[in-house]
């Protein structure tokens, strides 16, 4: 672990990563912390937060930058390390790194642009009858310190120093991450990358630390530890939901920003399919795939009116599924939940398995699966309505597209939705859109979920149980409002009002 | 009650408001409504919602000033039935009116400006590489019903069409109101006013509904219906504790903006008191006795450093104090709070009853109450720390500046924070700024609390327990972002982007 600067070995449970495309542990062994490292790293970070966030913008913006700098100094050794602890291929992970980085220095960018502070001024006026008005001035200052919980799905870019950690150092706030057990030596690295930035720019060392530990215990200690203010995770369901409560349990309640589950609904409407229903097979199984699945935007859940086109793409697709190489999953605990989820769905009465991936003898492998269903007992068991993690979707036949627009308007809250329409579903398009709208973060045209742009209109978001709080998003630059809240400054003198809202001379 | 348009007299227990002057009850009886009330105004409110997002800003915009110029219509009717119900004076009762209205017709600026959809674009670059960038673009849109809690103390501009209900309606969220069992006949008439209004327009007549009921049934069915989608809330920090507790433990969690309780923290500083102490005594106790005392902002506590100065303030506020007439109080309920809690106080062996107000027969009268106590007590025992609702406070004496910033750095969240200073006492002032940021709200200087500006730059909202969110507002424009998710359109066809994202022609 890194508290502050200094390196600390756990004293709780070790823990080796694991090759998972062999099952071998990977050396070091790294040291599960408890109670007093938790502890450490929050004085820390409470220590160093009226420092930090009274830094000039330029001086957050040189740290994200500084990072990123760092972080592309590590080499072909992050690489490595990331790919015998992820099996993630190498090009995935350089793409990643890339994404981390690029992402650090569009919150530079952001941070000092300053319009993140959200200023606000009403003059004064003396005059006003019946009362005058005083000078009130509004701008957004920084929750405090926050605890980010790294996701095993990204080994970079949503984890030490990924998009929840960059908001919340763009925002102001120290960072105290829970790395995740999966990639403990990546983690590290990036944590020695983020630890050297600090130093080499002077900042109190407390503005970031790094812990392992184990979530019962080491996580919902940090959750519920006072100094904290805010928490972002990305994650399942249930772990989320358990930070939720412990949040929500805290003497001061504080935001949780938790990113969960998804199925993230593919609409194909009748003109797509009729027009290019062999080439969204196509794009449908290379998303569905791509990463053994293991996305939280993963296309899921496919719905559209049966009929002779629905059952020609379901046959190019099932084809594309079946000649899909088996590829190794993040860990042996995700590939265990994978087989069984896919043999739960397809062992469902209601279930037909249109197609599974070749079978391998790989450990921890993802053997892609192509299942269907009908509109009725989708709608009617909650047990189909589930996500599976991994490449596993589930096709839902509908009578009409009234059925699909009610089986939409069934669905719980989404990351994303996705519409494949050709010009002549545009009648049927304008209905669906606006109850997608209050279905979804993210409503996309003729395209795939997979690959969520970093930029300035991006939400990774959407209505619960996508996450735990829908009106704000995990990636894009709008995410540093979560670190945020707004102080209105009424006739603060001149000489002491922060330089956001003060006079420009 | 008045349910999507329609008069429903509720079979529940009867309610009649009473005149606190004279602790008569005052016809007619109002009857409360139960789970059938709630699920017919929600039923209508989600039927309602669709079309009323739908509308153009101009419309929701016309809505609001149509709500405004209804409730002015009622005249002198609506402000004689609001000061028999709650005991406030006409004169204040008619700039709450004017507020009330000030407030819906700001709002209808805000949606007809625009910029409260966040809309952010992230234009396609098609030759990017290594991978094309879609279209991107991002506007907010609105949560869904939203369910309001009239407050007793402001039975206009808190209440019916108050704060909460104009955010939500120009946020585009149909809006359904439980009315305070204090002022019944208020609310009844503004309702028709925005009913009235609602009809005018030809707008779906759930869009508003009012009902009657008891808290802890009505209030909790209303916030655990499943179509209510965000709660607005100002009152006890039990309510809305009862309230947030409620909305988690729903399937599907929402946000609940509840404005609890604050002791609004007057720091006086050294050189403040020697300059102007008598005249900071009278505005002192002019903000502590308006309205006897019955603001969320009210000046509950005082900090100094003990000393000459701090001895002639507090001579001249008693002196004020004691010269103060009695006022008549909300409602009994409150009356006897306030009286047990100033008892409870007085008792307490650390604190010295200063002055009160003079005693009178008066029902339900506020006698105004001035107590001190040292720091050293105020920081070892939490019942010296809480709320009492009403023109009470309490004065903490300091050793030195570093003991009021230790009290100042051990404070709970709070509305507002106040600090009288002086030229010199910029160095003191400066080192206080940061500790006050992350305590409240609004920080003002040489100024009262009471009294919020209804503006762009306001905040009435502040860390918790001042509130149960502190990154938002429930007075000023900012408010309008409690009711708001931001949603992405990637690649979403011209002919179907809303007109807010759309390229402008």
């Amino acid at each position: 672990m890194l508290i502050a600067g200094t390196e600390v070995f756990g004293t709780g449970g070790k823990v080796r990563a694991i090759d998972p495309s062999t099952g071998d542990e990977l050396e070091p062994a790294f040291g599960h912390g408890g109670a007093d490292e938790v502890d450490r790293a929050c004085a820390a970070a409470r220590e160093a937060f009226p420092a930090y966030r009274g830094l000039p913008d330029a001086k957050r913006a040189e740290l994200l930058e500084r990072i990123a700098d760092r972080i592309e100094s590590l080499g072909d050794a992050l690489i490595e390390r990331a790919h015998r602890e992820t099996g993630l291929p190498v090009a995935r992970l350089t793409g990643e790194r890339g994404r981390t980085t690029g992402q650090l220095r569009l919150f530079a960018e952001v941070v000092r642009e300053g319009s993140w502070a959200g200023v606000r001024v009403d003059p004064a006026l003396p005059d006003r009858k019946p009362l005058p008005r005083s000078d009130i001035r509004q701008r957004k200052i920084p929750l405090g310190p926050v605890a980010v919980f790294g996701a095993s799905n990204f080994p970079l870019a949503f984890s030490v120093a990924g998009g929840d950690t960059a908001a919340a150092l763009a925002a102001g706030c120290p960072v105290v991450v829970k790395g995740h057990d999966a990639h403990p030596g990546t983690s590290e690295l990036v944590a020695r990358a983020v630890t050297g930035a600090v130093a080499d720019l002077g900042l109190p060392p407390g503005t970031f630390s790094l812990l392992f530990g184990s979530g019962p215990d080491l996580g919902i200690r940090l959750v519920t530890d006072p100094r904290i203010q805010a928490v972002g995770f990305t994650g399942s369901r249930s772990g989320g939901l358990a930070i939720v409560a412990a949040a929500q349990a805290r003497p001061q309640p504080i935001p949780v920003y938790a990113e969960m589950s998804s199925t993230n609904p593919v609409f194909l409407l009748p003109g797509a399919l009729a027009e290019r229903g062999a080439e969204i097979a196509d794009g449908f199984v290379a998303s569905l795939t791509l990463g053994s699945g293991q996305f939280c935007t993963n296309p899921g859940l496919v719905l559209a009116v049966d009929g002779p086109d629905l059952r020609a793409f379901l046959e190019a697709a099932g084809a594309a599924v079946a000649a899909s190489r088996a590829t190794t999953m993040l860990t042996p605990n995700i590939a265990r939940s994978y087989a069984d989820g896919v043999a739960a769905l397809s062992a469902h009465p209601a279930v037909e398995v249109l197609a599974r991936g070749a079978e391998t003898d790989l450990p921890n492998a993802c053997q892609p699966a192509l299942l269907a269903t009908d509109a009725d007992s989708f709608t009617s068991d909650v047990a189909l309505q589930q996500e599976v993690f991994g490449a596993c979707s589930l096709v839902v036949r509908c009578r009409d597209a009234a059925q699909v627009r009610a089986v939409a308007e069934g669905l719980e809250g989404q990351l994303t939705a996705t519409v494949h329409a050709a010009d002549g579903d545009r009648a049927e398009a304008a209905e669906l859109l606006p109850v997608l709208e209050l279905k979804a973060g993210r409503i996309l045209f003729n395209g795939w979920p997979t690959g969520v742009e970093v930029g300035h209109a991006m939400v990774h978001g959407g209505p619960f149980p996508a996450t735990s709080d829908s009106r704000t998003t995990s990636v894009g630059t709008l995410a540093i409002e979560r670190f945020l809240r707004p102080v209105a400054y009424q006739d603060v003198p001149a000489s002491l009002l922060p330089s956001a809202i003060a006079d420009r001379g």
